[in-house]
């Protein structure tokens, strides 16, 4: 039996799978359209309680959260795909300060931004320019930071490439693609 | 020489010294006043260009970020000291989920709360009852959620404590014995 993936096919279910194309896993998506709120339908939340997205199945194994999903690939299937952990204890400390950096410092403010820049319109919601600056200043300074890491290694965690860079991916390309500047 | 870990005796730094305690590693703490503004000096930046806390230093290895933090000693201890990561990688999948489960859902509400309840006068702001107010509704249902997996097993993760039950501990304490309620 293949991994199923829920989700749709954007955001963090898209860190997901990606992962599993580094990893060499097979797999089969489950759409979750969230615009409808299926996430929230009473079948979903039996899997997930908390009702959002990401989640597998594999086999009878339930698991959800994009970062735990993408960690438990990447030392299942350790020697196979690509090496996402880091090759010592210690490279893999340094990956997960980098996810940890992801999910508190570049996350929000990117996120915020993808919200009131492009989504604010689909989803009904005014766009508030407020939260926009103010997001735009905090990534800056956060970017900042990066580029200074990035002078010194050729990837976030070290001169490998690691679940840290993978996890920036959705957002980054909404920053880079979709928001016309 | 033993680790130094840099921070304040609360809040997340505290996590990381109880793992320490858990795994038996020996260490030494540099106190680092957040209230005097000592995690933005210039020489602290060095070490964590974010400006936060937590961050220890092992001979010549530096990392910042207490999940992280906690991740690499309860791996590279695996076998000293209580387990916290499970015994399978099955296990320890589902204790990073609880670990980002705490991350996003328990940790943005509890915080808030303790901010607003706790520290607003020391900090020198004013309390924002409707934060407080909205912080205790969602924090009331993560909590149901987490009653349920409580009736279901020991632990968060399973029958066996591990980094995700620690990783609550600091604002747990502060909303059980501080809040008055």
């Amino acid at each position: 039996m293949v991994v199923k993936v829920y989700g749709p096919p954007y955001g963090s279910p898209k860190h997901v799978l990606v992962c599993l194309v580094e990893k060499e896993v097979d797999f089969e998506t489950v759409p979750i359209d969230l615009l409808k709120g299926e996430h929230k339908h009473p079948d979903f939340l039996k899997l997930h309680p908390f009702g959002s997205v990401s989640l597998i199945q594999d086999e009878d194994y339930t698991l959800y959260e994009s970062r735990a999903i993408m960690r438990y690939y990447a030392e299942k299937y350790k020697s196979q795909g690509t090496n996402l952990l880091g090759k010592t204890t210690e490279e893999r400390g340094l990956v997960e300060q980098w996810l940890e950096v992801e999910a508190h410092n570049f996350h929000p403010p990117s996120y915020n931004m993808a919200l009131h820049i492009l989504f604010a319109l689909v989803l009904g919601f005014p766009s508030d320019p407020k939260i926009i600056q103010e997001s735009e200043e905090t990534l800056g300074k956060v970017l900042d930071i990066y580029e200074e890491q990035l002078s010194k290694s050729k990837y976030l965690a070290g001169d490998f490439f690691s679940l840290a860079d993978l996890s920036h991916l959705s957002l980054t390309q909404y920053l880079v693609a979709n928001m016309g500047k």
